[in-house]
């Protein structure tokens, strides 16, 4: 049976391993290399479906850890699934609860069998297996599911790192036998730190076992920048050209660009919506803090030349005002333009690999955006 | 000089004071009976002005009160104004300040001069005279300003209102005589409380003013829901035909179509946001209370046939689960629906007028809503 999820590479840039593609799901196709912004409980925080639309978003990504404590995946199922229920008609990724389980829960106990924990949001006891991950999220009816893997905080030593990746594979494959849904594709994790070795075999394990997408998990945990970087380099060449590369909960515009000329195609953070509702946007040449008193009749939008709404209509002096002020609109337009401005990396940076110039494109924009 | 705002009668019901009218302004004009959502602080929270368009808000209202503690005037001013700042082409009133002064500041003391108060935001010693309330919605720049008035709180005896109305009209005169933006229009407001010779003594007085427009204040301040109607009443049957009649702070629906019926024109009230906030929401057949576990897996919008985003879209099961989630996107949703429900229901009493039908609707409509 083909994957209900293919991706096509359309380009690859000759002096990095940076790639275009096009990924193709039931609910549409994304041009890559894209950036999902995260709506853990069905919603992107503050935004309105529409307004993803207009500012160049083609993909969401939604938790099915938080789902499962609330609402529940039945009631989503009964709403006719997670599309219809949170008004969006495009692709949708959700992310199997691994993360939130090694980062959320209490009183967590792994066991091969899976994990046990108490619910951050009522402390009810909860158990997450590989299958019910997979019966969550087939429920929840995602384009894109995730494997259930068993992500390690950092710093850990090797062979907890090792025991983890092991881990990982052995519920990748029960994973991929519970998973029956046909207009659902599972992609495979990768997980291994910053271990060169570990990174390979957990991917020559995962290759076998055929997956139309793999992603780099196990970072955005605690580790320095190298070792993410490490983790993207001992991974990413390793994977079959012909299936997407999504590497997981990095958002920061550096960061993003370095892991698309390491070859990755697919990218979810809160960075954009959390910095938003704090105040502080993301621009061209670096971070503009909008609660800062220099902004305090500054006309200029947040960036000049964007196109996103914040900076159609609204300077600095009334953002500022906003956030002061605790008024909701100020999140609302920091976090649409940290997501439109996010969008507009990823297809510039996108433009520039089909261009054959990515590169330079690369370098002259790590220099602006600063450290 | 003739006035920048005009207000022209279009029809008249035949069996009640109801009006049908268009308020031309600086900023373009308002059908009316219109319902004017409140941007306290220079925005309607949680709502972009591309949203309040479509949903069809036409005019805003803002608080001269909040906005000279918090930007300060002269900021907006230095970015060009309330309508460039916050982002409205639209028509734009400002309250003065007289029922916050009354209703929100601290160690208030009242003078002939004016009244001084602390700040509720940070203790500081301001002082609100006639002559300032102007000076600081002059340079708001809105297209109506409103004189500072003082809005006893009710329950009071009638010599403390009488007292106060008085001095609303002393006050009154000196907002005329302050008044000069060639561009703005300064509207008057009757006070009086629930005292027919007290309202009828202070319209006569305020008519000898000339203003453009007149309101009818001191209202949601505790009294009740007779008491409101008496003031009408006593009020606008003893204004002229040919200025807009508004009834400040009155938003609930039931109130709005009674006050229609007896010839008010503009309203604004933060009940439509507040509530939505509070997950409640206006339909024509009353409340729907969102949180309610009756909705944990309702697929039906929040009112059938609705076309405002959040009916268009979502499901009453998912917008409970956004206010349990505690998400943003609830108070957003819940707001659009109940403004766009006033906006509706306005637009309807106005047809209803022109068609000569409007005691039926009327009829119709409060039977419908239920008390």
């Amino acid at each position: 049976m083909p994957s209900p999820v293919r991706f096509t590479l359309l380009a690859a840039d000759p002096s990095t391993q940076a790639r275009a593609g096009l990924l193709t799901t039931p609910h549409g196709s994304v041009e890559t290399p894209a950036f999902m912004p995260v709506g853990t409980q069905a919603t992107v925080k503050g935004l309105l479906p529409d307004q993803l639309v207009a500012i160049g978003t083609r993909m969401v990504l939604a938790n099915a850890y938080h789902l499962t404590l609330r609402p529940g995946e039945s009631v989503i199922q009964q709403l006719g699934g997670l599309h219809r229920f949170m008004g969006w008609d495009g692709p949708i990724l959700t992310d199997s609860g691994g993360f939130q389980v090694f980062s959320l829960a209490e009183r967590r106990q792994v066991t091969e069998r899976g994990v046990s924990f108490r619910s951050h949001l009522d402390g009810s006891a909860i158990e997450l297996t590989p299958e019910s991950a997979i019966t969550i999220q087939e429920a929840l009816g995602a384009d894109v599911a995730m494997c259930f893997d068993h992500c390690p905080a950092l710093p850990a030593d090797k062979q907890t790192i090792a025991d983890a990746t092991a881990r990982t594979v052995r519920w990748a494959i029960r994973c991929r036998d519970a998973h029956r849904r046909p207009d659902q594709a599972l992609f495979g994790i990768v997980q291994g730190g910053a271990h060169e070795d570990l990174r390979a075999q957990c991917v020559e394990q995962l290759l076998a076992l055929d997956f139309p997408g793999y992603a780099i998990g196990g970072v955005s945990v605690g580790e320095s920048r190298a070792e993410v970087l490490r983790a993207i380099e001992a991974t990413a060449p390793r994977l079959p050209t012909d299936r997407p590369r999504y590497l997981m909960g990095v958002g920061r515009p550096q960061d993003l660009l370095e892991a698309i000329a390491r070859g990755v195609d697919l990218f979810d953070c809160v960075l954009p919506t959390r910095n938003g509702r704090n105040a502080t946007c993301l621009t061209a040449t670096g971070l503009v803090k909008l609660r800062n008193a220099v902004h305090k009749t500054d006309s200029r939008p947040i960036e000049e030349n964007c196109p996103c709404p914040a900076c159609r209509r609204f300077s600095r002096s009334y953002l500022r005002h906003l956030f002061l002020a605790g008024e909701m609109l100020g999140p609302i337009l920091a976090s649409l333009h940290n997501l439109a401005f996010l969008h507009r990396l990823t297809a510039a940076a996108r433009q520039a690999i089909q261009a054959g110039t990515f590169a330079a494109y690369l370098n002259g924009t790590l220099e602006l955006l600063g450290p």
